[in-house]
């Protein structure tokens, strides 16, 4: 059912054009993939999130897991029927917050016992149980646990989490039953080069359809990241996807496809629609600042989008000034579809043979604001 | 440009079919107004009302002149155009709003000094004042500014809020200019039949195009409210839109449409979605109760609207509890589809001699949960 296909590669950099197989359609890549941690990609109904363009979303196993709980998604039919989403569903591990949200949590090789950050209830995950609760969502790509270092780290910890990473990789790929679900391992290894390629060469002898890339974007510089991702690129197997965890910024993205990277997924989008922030092509707008009362212009007047093409910025302050949430949605949804678009333009441009000029042009345009 | 015809008339009850034109379209009567308080009907963007059926709404003068203020949206082209809504709109007077939202007010003949309630700014408001802010926002219907005594009330208080509503409104017509808006008078008088017959007169003397029952469900029981309804159904001229505001359930809907009232307006339907309830045929579901944790049916199974034909009572109850505005914003919507539709039902047993018949059924239907 799962199956990835390069279809074009850009000759001077190392982004790939793909097509992604999964048991809801069939995506193009590079991909953004919009995120609905707890079965909703915040203010957004489905049918918008098509109308955006938007294929595969992501979910958070860890929020599902403990609301509204998994043995309810399962009876449910699964997300897609939970959620009523017709494309592409990838759950995360769960991992990554197990460890930046849960209190007490205790790791051990067998697995992390956790206090739930919503009621204090006790809590332990397995990749074994991981597993299992992802087959019960019933994502069409679903992650390895993992244990994700912090940034910083001390090389020793860092080296300890990709070994214990590799042996639960092994665990959950042995506890995989469903075979509509593409399982995918996570590389980690912090900033470290040869951690990186320890932990990617671990995850390629137990073989994965797909590989991610975790615990990036966690605090360290840039270029450390982008360091990683070259990397990255040189080890990971050609002909798999290859995901960039919780990645990024509309420069993060650029990056990371110059770097052989096809699938990307952030919060960013609708966390900075919360703060009355836009996405353009000239860069990030505040609209909720008092320069935007009277300008009835729209957010980005490139941008072909519902909002763009209906709404002002003077209305969209309003809104967002006076605490309504049709603020927030309206925020929400220009900013997933000015990543959507971004990547519809980066395979444009791949396809094109025209990608290093495409890169160079938005730096260009977006650099004012950063 | 404004107008208003009485189609068909109930004949055991005083309910009435009519057809409201306006500069912005004809809609039929009995009708519900939702309610866009600070030009946005929360949650929810133009189409989506389109969709739902609804023709007029209702925008709150007071809220849209502390913010953004009449001169943005003067200068965004009216509210139909800053909020990009395209069918009816009806701005209150702001009266109601000044006696039950702002502090330190200060009620003389000449109008109303009183402090924001967003920021403790001072205002002054007359009835020429509030008639030219009504003509910044540009609703197709327009209100006199009014003084609603609260409930209970002693009859000498209510008898001088009726003298000075009745000084001015006659102010109010004086100072109204744009041919495009109907302003409509609005009658006051507490539950004091003799004192709302005074105010009736008073207004028919002046004439308007249309007239408003305010100051009801402000504490009142029921049946003092359909007293009242009672004696206007008497004194309003026949051949003007009556509209009861700020009503309400849907009980009331159907006991004011039987006492010869066309318009209504209320909060309910999204204020309720906040509090993760729904109406259904069979009285109000509290969808947020454990009751319906793993309940896949729609939360309406007679209800044909976008959200019954999508999504389920679990997955509903799961975006409530999880604090997603989604939650929030569908069962906006599907509240605000099932006054819409109740009152495209009503019209249907108008037009077909079933009214009484119809009111019986619904009360039996609905009677379960009040």
């Amino acid at each position: 059912m799962f199956g990835f296909t390069v279809t074009k590669k850009c000759p001077v950099t190392g982004a790939r054009l793909g097509s992604l197989s999964t048991a809801h359609g069939v995506f193009a890549t590079p991909v953004f993939m919009p995120v609905g941690t707890q079965a909703t990609v915040k203010t957004l109904a489905p049918d918008e999130l098509y109308e955006i363009g938007a294929t595969i979303i992501l979910a958070n196993t860890y929020h599902l897991y403990l609301r509204p709980g998994p043995d309810i998604v399962r009876k449910a039919g699964g997300l897609h029927n939970f959620m009523n989403y017709r494309r592409g569903i990838l759950t995360d591990s769960g991992g990554f917050q197990v460890f930046s949200l849960a209190p007490l949590r205790k790791i051990t090789d067998d697995g992390v016992k956790f206090s739930s950050h919503i009621d204090g209830s006790t809590h332990f995950l397995t990749p074994e149980k991981v597993i299992s609760v992802q087959e019960d969502l019933g994502g069409d790509i679903i992650m390895c646990f993992d244990e994700c270092s912090p940034y910083p780290c001390r090389y020793e910890d860092a080296r300890r989490a990709v070994e214990r990473t590799s042996r639960w990789a092994a665990r959950c790929r042995e506890a995989h039953t469903r075979g509509d679900q593409a399982l995918f391992g996570i590389v980690q290894g912090n900033v470290f080069a040869d951690l990186r390629r320890e932990s990617a060469r671990a995850l390629r002898e137990i073989g994965f359809p797909g590989y991610a890339i975790g615990g990036l974007s966690v605090g360290e510089p840039k270029a450390e990241m982008y360091r990683i991702l070259e990397v990255m690129n040189e080890e990971l197997p050609a002909n798999r996807p290859r995901y960039l965890m919780g990645v990024g910024t509309p420069e993060d993205l650029v990056e990371g496809v110059r770097r052989g990277v096809d699938m990307f997924d952030c919060v960013m989008p609708t966390r900075l629609a919360r703060h009355g922030t836009a996405y353009t092509r000239k860069g990030k707008v505040v609209v909720r600042n008092a320069q935007y009362r009277e300008d009835f212009a729209p957010l980005d007047e490139d941008c072909q989008c519902y909002v763009c093409r209906n709404y002002t910025r003077a209305y969209l302050r309003h809104l967002i000034k006076a605490g309504e949430l049709l603020g927030l949605r309206l925020l929400s949804y220009h900013n997933i579809y000015f990543l959507v678009k971004l990547m519809e333009n980066i395979r444009s441009a791949i396809q094109e043979d025209r990608f290093p000029d495409f890169c160079r042009a938005f730096r260009a345009a977006y650099s004012g604001s950063y």
